[in-house]
């Protein structure tokens, strides 16, 4: 780094509505990663971006700047060499129930694309890929960059923990943020989604935007806009990048949590599974399909003649996991049934979500375990006739103390409504999990 | 504190535009200064205020969380015992050249006011009251709680260093603020300074709010606005509290830096003296004297009969100080002349002020030195005609390597303009140095 500022003239510029030079950009996240610029005023400049703004050129440059600050994956060995024609990666923004990386991956790799998913652990009301898996006896999420590599080319699919290596920049920044309301800010978001994907290396990248209450982004204008940004900032470091706006007003399929996810996505890959699910599975995988250059396939017969099955299998084999053996189960659970007959008219996702959290499936903290066990079984999607009595939700957890909690995040998640003649729309409108694509 | 909150919660509520409950700014001031909330999360909740700005009740309570973070003064044994009849005290927003504090404080005490002004050092380009004074011979800054009363009681007026236990949130939050651009805005100037001086416990308070390149606020709407925010603060506190709004696009009188600063207050005291610090002293006495119920008097009688300088001299001895002892004086100085004839049309009050740290009469850290003789002296105000050749400024210090970085802060600072005809308006539209005044 050549060129020197002064940390409250960055933070001004940005304070005052004026935007960032290239290199006020590329010194202010370098000095931040090395201490020269400090927390607070990081978060200073933060708060600034947060309420004023960047338009898309600093989104650009910010991007490169946390790319720059670690190392860069390179995967471009796999490809032509025989075995893989190209490598494909997705990522979701983040939803309740959303198991979608566990099918997917195997999937896709069933058609000869490779799919290296580096994936994070849950904290909050949403859960963590990697804590679903270790729920399967076993299997271990830590690879080293050659054992990453060695399983792309053998098995195709790989789901493991991100090396610290990327992005440290974003790495520091999101804890900062996470602690000074500086979150939801779409520059911001999408300038972190995209620097770890970018820096991974992939050729193609399909985006999973979720929207509605247990998203980051509640409404479909926003989860628009940062889907059109990170599509961008894809194309322009050469990444084929689109995206899929797709609904989380309620949650992904009939499981939230960790085994429980398991077992569902085995199901989808075993041809069955609930269809929100297969249905964005199989939109996904076509997506990235697409992107790879494989067209004129339905990806959803990988599914039906167990191709995606075998690669499954392989994949937790190659990571120490036993697909063969039982999944741990909640040594509790609890029912909530329907007060009265009529229709499910609304089961809110962040609602459910934090429930599970609070049953045991997600942490408060870094550094807390998860129960393998716990979560929420749902007995009917909104749309469904239930009648009084019936079972609408099971709560599982392994510390029956916990109940309760849960039982209260849940007041008002659930509403019944009195039927008027015919059927009414389920929450998302009844057009199906995926509401639109950004190219 | 009893309530308990969680420190996003409360940056998200400013950040999202919201208004801050008097419990959440209760517990967010006291949590920041006892260390439970981290320095970058007031940072960005100080941000989030700077962008978002905060309505008359939540300053109020912000300025009353600072004043209850330390402790408060009690001048009231002073008042009724027959030597004071009221207590006043003045508050400056800070400009170039401006030692307005020291004639003024001797001159409202001579009326029978006691006049507690607890001040500051200088930092960046305006120059701090205490420095000034140290340039006298054995004055010193330090008082205790006891020494200080005794002196008001029996000199009348005191000016010295304010003790740490004073509105210590403030302290910590003004250094923060230094560092994350979160200075210049309205509520958090407003409280800051309100917070001391209510704190201070004085019955009237007279607010010197500058106006123009030299000062916080460039324009007199900002200017008026922080003067009403910070009357309502005092009115709300039960502190007669008025502003005027005062010119400081050029240096107040013909001299800036310390000891020649002093020299120009004594020559006031003498009864001469630059017009506009006459002009302005009196204002700021005739206001300090109303609102301790003092009316019918010309305030600039004690400054002609000696009445004033017999005060000052009793204070500067009171606190070790030599009122007959040589000031120091800067071992090199350079002049400034006059390229053509015409009219002098501006001199830049920040460019003045900024060349007078630079030769050494400010500091750049807060345990830097500043040396007593440095300093700017005018030898022309904007209006006054000047020749070809004929000094404007005479530039001070005692090491002679400043004078070119103190020559470049000058460039473009002094505006000679050709004659037309007529005289041209000063710079201040010829309305003398008091704008307006806000009560």
């Amino acid at each position: 780094m050549t060129e020197q500022f002064d940390a409250v003239d960055v933070i001004r510029t940005k304070r005052d509505g004026g935007e960032l030079s290239p290199a006020q950009i590329a010194w202010v996240v370098d000095a931040y990663t090395r201490g020269a610029v400090a927390e607070e005023q990081m978060s200073a400049l933060a708060m600034a971006v947060f309420l004023r703004g960047m338009g898309r050129e600093e989104i650009a440059r910010w991007t490169d700047a946390m790319i720059a600050s670690g190392e860069r994956m390179d995967f471009s060995s796999l490809v032509g060499s025989g075995a893989r024609s190209a490598t494909a990666d997705k990522h979701s923004t983040g939803g309740v129930g959303d198991k979608i990386t566990l099918p997917l991956a195997p999937l896709v790799a069933a058609h000869g694309v490779a799919v290296p998913q580096l994936s994070g652990r849950g904290l909050g009301h949403t859960g963590g890929t990697l804590d679903k898996l270790e729920s399967i006896p076993g299997w271990r999420a830590a690879l080293s960059n050659e054992e990453m590599l060695a399983q792309l080319r053998d098995v195709g699919a790989v789901i493991c923990a991100a090396g610290s290596g990327l992005a440290p920049a974003d790495r520091k920044l999101y804890a900062l943020r996470d602690v000074t309301g500086t979150v939801e800010s779409i520059p911001l978001i999408a300038s972190s989604i995209m620097s770890k994907k970018i820096a991974e290396g992939t050729q193609s990248l399909v985006l999973d935007v979720k929207v509605g209450s247990g998203a980051f982004m509640k409404d479909l204008a926003s989860a628009r806009e940062l889907a059109r940004t990170m599509v961008d900032l894809g194309a322009d470091a050469g990444v084929r990048t689109s995206a899929l706006l797709t609904d989380m007003s309620t949650p992904l399929g009939l499981t939230v949590g960790n085994a429980v996810e398991v077992q569902e996505s085995v199901d989808v890959l075993a041809g069955g599974g609930p269809a929100d699910v297969v249905e964005l599975t199989v939109a996904l995988a076509a997506e990235m399909l697409e992107a790879s250059g494989i067209t004129g396939v339905d990806p959803a017969d990988a599914l039906r003649d167990g191709r995606a099955m075998d690669v499954w299998r392989a994949m937790i084999a190659a990571q120490g996991g036993d697909p063969d053996a039982p999944l741990p189960r909640a040594r509790e659970s609890e029912t909530v049934v329907a007060g009265a007959d009529g229709v499910l008219a609304e089961l809110d996702a962040y609602r459910v979500g934090l429930a599970s959290w609070r049953l045991g499936a997600g942490r408060a903290r870094k550094e807390d375990p998860v129960q393998a066990g716990a979560g929420v079984v749902l007995h009917a999607k909104p749309g469904d006739r239930v009648r009084a009595g019936a079972p609408l939700l099971t709560l599982l957890t392994d510390t029956p103390e916990r109940f309760a909690r849960a039982r209260e995040a849940l007041e008002g998640a659930v509403v019944v409504a009195r039927e008027h003649g015919g059927r009414p729309e389920p929450a998302s409108g009844g057009r199906g999990v995926v509401l639109e694509t950004v190219r």
